[in-house]
């Protein structure tokens, strides 16, 4: 960490910070700029470190020098990490994984039908949320409990692995009973009392980026999982916010390059959240396996125009079906399977 | 709600969804353009129309013409709402109410210390976490259950009303016990089963802002708690996420006056999230004021260089005197009082 | 064009209103809501119409319908546009175009050393910058005519055509003297006499994307400079300006498929400025031909470490050479060839 | 300037480093933390060092400590600069100046309707662009020479010194020779062949901030015309581009306290593009006032319905006239006067 001191700072104001970190454990090298003095602190500082030092008027800046995050960092552990769903498939490693399905599950027949589908178009794992977090009181909420025990039966009938969002902290253990994947959404990223619990279980979590998350904030939220004892995290890019109107969000496929140099844990990308709409999801399925990604999340609703929530975004089977065909090949080129 | 239909759709295209509107009790106005087909659909629709009517490609866009929030709206009431927090302090009529304390309760001397500081000043109400929403698993997360009866002390012992963050839907109602008003920070305002609690009490809600929520989304989440049945919601903005970075975020005082065009519930703001910097508060307060807030938040600490969280933006009491003197002017040349 | 009246607006005002506009040629639609009127307005719209209509109190607002742009639209121009560099290079075809080169001339050993060695790896354009636009006043401001002349000799040497920035209306024609391609940088692309200037010259255009331009904008600028009668216009995609400070911008690459959607004109990305780091240039160069890009901008200069400008981004010929080499095979699996 | 090396550099690496640096001039401190080693450089950096540096694979970042402007900074001059409009008008001291007219000269008889309206109502400057810069081709792109005439004849009659927009810089002599304050518009910020035109005149700059610059871009724009010889500066805050869109910007407001702090520059806000919309400019023009600001530039129409640009923005001339006297109450209670 360097402290950098405002230029209006006194000798003795400086010796007086020197000592109270010397005190505190920390060896300090002290630089003379030419305006301002600089001190170096050298050891491993408690979180509000800098900010106690930021809030002293004659410390003009702090700037952390090492990273934030431990257990998620390639730092600490250099190798790639690959996360077992369970049915055979596994996310980080040579072969891609591809998870498809609806926004939310709508009933068993629904369900049914699309897991047939995928499976027959090669599809690794189906997705489907029964807690729907929804911006509107007035929109339908998901099926809940019952919505579980669908995804449950679908993994019985077609042993595909399945993914199901979790909001609320005291769900966490019962959606673990009945799903395989337990997935944290955008706005939930930081919602840490979320975090803590799925440190808890055994299950893979798929963290998804929160809409205005930087990527070591992304990383920090995996951190509070890992750091309660689950290390089974899959990071999922999904789109940012920002200015651009034509997309829903837009797509950062950048992070997936980045997240991966930064830390060991599988990322896959959710091209239909990203875009917002169907016509762009094959595009942005292939640049994100171009990318680097290990998986992809595609929402998939037989009649995407029924559906009740994301249909806009929605791919139909038979779209997918030429996406996965288009996504085996760029995959072998760029050393992946499917 | 209007239905642009693409260039490309043709006429039995466009009636078969006229119809299918129809069939559902809508009225439609169709108005051929020299290239597109609009569908004027007049009636109530239910919330996922317009995404169900996007998933037809042959449909270019749809563009909602009517609010998505009905209570939280002006239309809906127009008379302003005066919310009372107890102890004969109310916000929103023509009275400024001025919440200060630290961000954390970090111990019952610190906390009324602070509040008999602030009481001094002129402040109305004392604010401090007990539950801290913390980007890092390794820092202090809060005094919990302890930090809650330490506000009811300083509530008897001083008369305040007391403001406090509550993070997990399961324990609302223990918060509601201990303290005059509910916090929802910046990163739960889309916890829509937190929200969802916090319908059930009676206790007011301070809601914040999301870091990049746009007012529309803010108003939604308020329509939440009041759909609920909990009517007393104070709407409080605290800086959106942008490219800038001279400060931690972009305090967006003109959201103040577009949401009390939008909304009949009070405005309050907090620049101490809003800017980072104590020294930024002053200047940010009084223009909030100036901008038409019916309050504000703000960071006291005793001491921001020992404290455990947000000392940079904290203002020690002198300081925040001097600013309580300077606002007392400011309101009265907006016609308020203080 | 939808104009929705707000809910106080009298009838007598809607009928003026309405009257007015027929007086202006339009015909119209009215439209009765549950709370809102609203006027469809048939007709070829001047570009303020809906300005002054939105400056009228009992005007909610209003809605555009059809896009603002034309001649750069897919609508009046379903084909695709190849754009011809010169020296047999098209952009806009089947085969991808790789523009490679260093960020400024910095002499003529220098250009050539790059010249010779991106065409040994395959490369179809050299790029190089003789006025450059930098942020500082103190910095290298490149070496203006005799950068150009440079270029001039590159391209007899090497057959590979040039591309070089404007920067300043008056020197668009002497730039197009001597160079084959005039790109138009990020911070200019709203520069309307810069764009004005280049309708009137036959050399095709490269039109950077504005850092914080809406793809609808960027339309707009390439619709000012073929309405000034050069039609020949390539965009380019470079990042966009967001709160994620990982990367130098966030590379929107569903940019891409949303301008091939709505445009005929041929779309390349610069992976270089879109990321700011060299190491991601690789993943994200690939991502963008399986995107669909059309080509490439790509900064590689022969040691990085002692460029007067951009040495973070730019790739050293060693590595650009292995990325050529991916791209090839990335650009078989989405159809195309190099 | 510090530069982190990453954790895999070598001993021999870093030393190269170091060597390298002193034989440029530099004192370095070394400073060897727990993972990566530091290098403290001091001395007065050239401005591309940082990239030089960056570009080398060891080096993980270079962290800037000094401000990269000068002649701007508040260290370079600690008393805050006055710039002189002319007519006895001056920006930067204990008056607040209030600049106000429509969007673009649209006639003699439309300036002069104006001028007598909005000095009868206190304001102290007159703008009105004849160079407009639209964003699209076909809009009305100003009456350029023939405006400038009419605000020298405004001028003359009402003693008003007139503000104006330059977009060439082959016409800011001619615009000087007319008008008496030369405007930068948020679209050319950093157009610096404009600006560098701009530091060889003596009339002041009003330089609007770019709709996505920071403060030290928007500060290093402003050193651009310092550097050039013309220390007339006046920087204009005028809202950013966000996610938000019930704005047509963000005013960001700290951002006046920010540059106030960062610099001797005197600042002032543009409510009008700032909001979009004429019913949010009362409010945010106090408290652009309470922030700070030393003035403001307001849109005034005398009928914006009929206004060829930035109707929805403009105030008539009574609703001016109120807001001018609320101005004064909130002026005089922060300490100025008007």
């Amino acid at each position: 960490m360097i402290v950098v001191m405002s230029p209006e700072a006194s000798e003795s104001q400086i010796k007086e910070i020197s000592e109270r970190l010397e005190k505190q454990g920390f060896k300090i090298h002290l630089s003379e700029g030419e305006q301002r003095t600089l001190l170096g602190v050298i050891g491993q500082p408690r979180e509000n470190l800098a900010e106690t030092l930021e809030a002293i008027p004659v410390v003009e800046k702090v700037v952390p020098i090492s990273r934030p995050y431990k257990m998620a960092s390639r730092e600490f552990k250099p190798e790639d990490t690959v996360v077992d769903l369970g049915g055979g498939v596994q996310v980080g490693g040579e072969k891609l994984v591809i998870m498809a399905g609806p926004c939310a599950v709508e009933g068993e027949e629904q369900m049914m039908e699309v897991a047939h589908e995928i499976k027959k178009s090669g599809a690794h794992a189906i997705r489907g949320g029964a807690f729907k977090p929804r911006t509107s009181p007035y929109s339908f909420q998901g099926m809940e409990i019952e919505g579980l025990k669908i995804l449950e039966k679908v993994n019985r009938e077609t042993g595909l692995p399945t993914v199901t969002e979790v909001v609320d902290p005291h769900t966490v253990h019962e959606a673990a009973s009945y799903s395989d994947v337990l997935q944290v959404g955008t706005r939930n990223m930081q919602n840490f009392y979320l975090l803590k619990e799925l440190g808890n279980v055994s299950r893979p979590v798929l963290l998804k980026r929160g809409m205005s998350a930087t990527i070591e904030e992304w990383l920090m939220a995996a951190e509070y999982i890992m750091s309660g004892g689950n290390e089974n995290v899959i990071l999922c890019e999904r789109g940012i916010r920002t200015f651009e109107k034509a997309t829903r969000n837009t797509l950062d496929l950048s992070a997936v390059a980045v997240a991966k140099q930064q830390s060991h844990l599988p990322v896959i990308v959710d091209p239909s959240h990203g875009t917002g709409h169907w016509h762009l999801v094959p595009a942005m399925s292939k640049a994100a396996v171009a990318a680097g990604a290990d998986g992809l999340l595609i929402e998939v609703h037989p009649r995407p125009e029924e559906a009740v929530s994301d249909g806009p975004q929605s791919l139909n089977p038979e779209k997918f079906n030429t996406l996965m065909k288009d996504l085996k090949e760029v995959a072998a080129c760029v050393g992946r399977k499917m």
